[in-house]
């Protein structure tokens, strides 16, 4: 299996260019079943999801930041959303963190399945959180984690470099 | 290889139980390779490692909480930590979530090799950040993020219980 994660992994980019290929419920299922997969804090499993197929809605979102233009051309939209208040106190903090290792799933199974996909974060930003739960009628209680674009793309996107990891042994500055 | 990566995602679990097998360098720089390939805004590829195969840093590092006393078996710690002065002030607040994205690779990387893991949170708990940085001459102005135990597993530990994701339709509250 080795062989294969490493391939999905490296193949798993941000694509910004869709085509008009739709995507069925069994794929979004089946990727958000992947998302589901992930680990968080004490098991809270704290992420929950709209699915945004509406091209109004994907228009209106994409409109609100610069670099969610591909959002419009996507074939569907995710929303990860939390209700913090159903955290315990102790474990909201680490509620993004949770949602990021769902987020790193679903593309990965996206990536798997021939599906690009883009990221978009929202959270801790408020202001676009609030443009975003407007928009998807999210009440004012929960929380946005991020938007995730899906759909084939068009042409081949480069994935951006990637740099040799920085490994230090044993403790901080000692090399091998 | 939609059925292999769905396969790595359920695989992968929480491990606690590590046998004394140990893991090679290779091995760990093919997990670290891995991480490397995750998402991260701008592409900032903020994360940083320390590899901990010393048995009196694992222990000590182990005995800071109750939960972290599986990392005192396990054959490799790793430390993921940054460097927010050099993240542009604009993306620090994101910093996390790209940490988050890039530990869910180790692990499922991990997985697929055989390898259990365990992730122990660290940011934002400042008590306990300090305290690992202490025993790892971490200085002072860098962030750790997390640690990651890995090792072999003794026993089939079983996966915790995961619920069916829940899904709102174009809207909050809108069932399909």
């Amino acid at each position: 299996m080795e062989r294969e994660i490493l391939e999905i992994i490296r193949k798993r980019k941000s694509v910004r260019k869709f085509s008009d290929r739709t995507i069925s419920d069994v794929q979004i299922k089946t990727l958000l079943e992947a998302g589901q997969q992930a680990p968080s804090v004490r098991n809270g499993q704290p992420w929950q999801y709209i699915v945004i197929k509406n091209q109004e809605n994907k228009r209106a979102l994409s409109a609100l930041k610069g670099s969610w233009h591909p959002l419009s051309q996507s074939a569907v939209g995710l929303c990860m959303f939390v209700d913090l208040q159903e955290y315990p106190s102790t474990h909201k903090e680490f509620f993004a963190q949770d949602c990021a290792a769902a987020t790193e799933n679903i593309l990965l199974t996206a990536a798997a399945m021939g599906i690009g996909s883009l990221w978009m974060g929202v959270y801790p930003n408020v202001t676009l959180e609030m443009a975003v739960k407007n928009i998807l009628k999210v009440p004012a209680e929960k929380t946005v984690f991020n938007l995730i674009a899906l759909g084939y793309e068009t042409e081949n996107e480069r994935k951006a470099h990637r740099k040799e990891p920085i490994i230090y042994w044993e403790c901080y500055g000692r090399s091998q």
